[in-house]
């Protein structure tokens, strides 16, 4: 058997502890796996005093995380977060002496990725971070050395557990944004500054990963479009489910007449296909392989275990020294992305209109769609108040985004039109 | 850049074929996911006049499969199938000769997928084999090099895509089962000889080929229990749509009180859960990872396109030399299985009695269950026809597997129960 690969390990909270506790407790299985023991030699973390699930007593402890990278190790774990800083710092220090690394860090991957793997690649090093993806789910991998025969068209994805809670609990208990917010903040399914993920900020970091493995183009967070889930109602949910949908945030890339599209959006998903029924705190991808055709992967989307099984898995590849450009294929054959068009797009779309319930309103927001050559499939108005505020939501035919939104815009300056008109795709799930 | 990695494919029909024309059709993007070009240098295939889709005129042509084992290739890709013969002699041969293998034959490794794996090994060569287990669906390597951190608890999996689209049929159009297999083979979606699809021996070979990556034991056709899809009834169907179920044929694997329970068999699959949704010729497997939490995979079976992706992500992984053994852990580590005790499983099952319509015959049954200690959570029995035969349909609570069979079998004897009561388990999804 090889010697063993030595391990350090930057931040040792929830998944840092969880890789610890696996390391020791499946130590056989993991050696017969890898060829070789999986030993961690050194830990850094902000608080050696905290109390720990993971027994760290007996690795060397080093202060400063950077240290990390002229310890004596093989592989840095980098589990801080973050994409400038420490994180940065000390992947850029680990590489530059010579070490592989591992890490979890979607905003360092989807920020400085194309550059980092350069310089992983240079050294002959590895630079793997299946966790930083979809948790658990093996996309990573899957995009990087499977579905690449064919050419992908396009890869959607529920990637932000925090957004599917809230989403979820919204549609089972009718509450609102608000409170469904505070609740997952009380039981810790959500930070006390959920910005970064109910902004869909998270999710973009995801996309950019997953948009990168998919086509081979550097991660490019510029070019693309995101939002977040703020200004979900129980309203919409409650229409999505009266047509048939269910809302979902989705991070989706996909080849469009010879550009990209990247966008992160709140999206109207078919009731009944896979990713409208990922319900809770699940990760979802879809993939559309071309002529291999589609593919559906579900897994937890973070938390202790799945996170962990990530890591282990690409410490046991490098180990057994079996380890690929981080993005599938040379750094310096990373192409910039090319986005699409903007508005090239084209779906069905549910709008919300809120409007004073007057004559000629309707008629009004009617015709300016018309007017875009938008034509309407379906249309709810509930109740009658004259002279008050009203819903009125209608579906439209599949038409290019570019002609909604420029509809919209008129339609938003009309005296009538009390808010900024919704606009959610619909997908086919 | 590398050498060409040099490629000789054994069968070019559908598989072989769409091979060629994704190494073809994408020979840049491929050279530079491998670092290397992807070259066929030769091919043999039964009819060498036969019309292909594929051109084959540039590759050298041998007429006896089993001399690609002496060719200039590096890699042999073995498309011919079966356990024995032609297929085996050329996977040995081109190993002996110092070759890799890339084959998609499910057979020769549920028989001797140690074995080979071993030769393999010794020679430091490459046996992969990612198209043999679910098509495209990259489960071949998620449980070889992904979901190992913390062990599998049971892989359960719709493997079949013969028996998946004659089950889907059935329960769409309500015909029965001779009949929907009868369109399936005038489609091509079934073999003319369909015993090895409907009999559960196809679904058989895949599982224990999952089972021996998930859980660390050499592939064993030995110790499963083998049941086909002859004797599902569209009755069986209505009802499990009924009770709010659908019937799949299940390829399951999991571990029970320190052994490995493996069995082919039609489950009641909840409706709504993602195995119960997976339709037609779609293949899906689901996986618990214990604490890495339940994963689910999806995606397209069969055929020219998902089947070459497969392959061709086997050819760049060789190409890149980025390969582990063959069942992800040495040869000589991979324990025989452990069969679990026989009839240790337990579930709830779906239980369907012919019987006389006669006073006193559901006493008798529920007599029988009861001393065998099967309690009974629900009943139906459609109409009356004293004197005549009825069916009548019970699920039971969860209960041992071996308390229901034994209880079956001393009701068979009954003179009033005109056929082998049907018992299949159900599962929650």
């Amino acid at each position: 058997m090889k010697t063993p690969l030595k391990i350090a390990i930057a931040g040792v909270g929830t998944v840092g502890g969880g890789v610890v506790k696996a390391l020791t407790a499946r130590r056989e299985q993991l050696a017969e796996r890898a060829e070789r023991r999986l030993d961690v030699v050194a830990v850094s973390a902000r608080d050696r005093g905290k109390s720990r699930a993971a027994d760290i007593s007996g690795f060397e402890w080093v202060d400063d995380p950077i240290a990390l990278a002229n310890s004596g190790a093989d592989v840095v774990v980098e589990l801080i977060g973050g994409e400038e800083g420490v994180a940065r710092a000390l992947v850029e220090a680990a590489l530059t002496a010579g070490k592989h690394v591992v890490t979890a860090n979607k905003a360092l991957l989807a920020h400085h990725g194309a550059r980092l793997a350069a310089m992983a690649e240079e050294r002959g090093l590895a630079l793997k971070f299946e966790a930083a993806a979809a948790g658990g789910i093996p996309i990573v991998k899957a995009l990087r050395e499977s579905l690449i025969a064919h050419g992908v068209v396009s890869v959607r994805g529920i990637l932000n557990g925090t957004c599917n809670y809230i989403l979820t609990n919204m549609e089972k208990t009718e509450r609102d944004f608000a409170d469904v917010l505070k609740e997952a903040q009380d039981l810790g399914y959500a930070e006390a500054d959920p910005a970064l993920d109910i902004g869909g900020g998270d999710t973009a970091h995801k996309l950019a990963i997953l948009s990168s493995l998919a086509f081979g183009t550097a991660p490019d967070l510029e070019n693309m479009h995101v939002e977040g889930i703020e200004h979900i109602t129980t309203d919409d949910i409650g229409y999505a489910r009266e047509f048939g949908y269910r809302i979902k945030l989705l991070g989706v890339a996909r080849r469009i007449d010879g550009g990209i599209e990247q966008r992160v959006q709140p999206a109207m998903v078919r009731a009944g296909t896979p990713l409208a029924d990922v319900d809770g705190a699940f990760n979802a991808v879809s993939v559309n392989a071309g002529e291999a055709g589609p593919f559906f992967f579900e897994g937890r989307g973070a938390g202790e275990g799945p996170t962990a099984s990530a890591v282990i898995a690409d410490l046991v590849d490098i180990a057994l020294g079996s380890f690929e450009p981080a993005f599938g294929k040379p750094a310096r054959t990373l192409a910039p992305l090319k986005p699409a068009e903007p508005g090239a797009a084209s779906a069905a779309y549910y709008l919300r209109f809120e409007v004073l319930d007057l004559p000629g309103v309707l008629a009004e927001i009617a015709g300016h769609l018309a007017e875009s050559r938008v034509s309407i499939e379906s249309m709810l108005q509930r109740g009658r108040s004259p002279g008050e505020p009203v819903s009125i939501v209608m579906i439209t035919h599949e038409t290019p985004q570019i002609a909604v939104a420029n509809a919209l815009k008129v339609i938003a300056t009309s005296d009538k039109v009390l808010a900024p008109p919704r606009m959610i795709p619909m997908e086919a799930g």
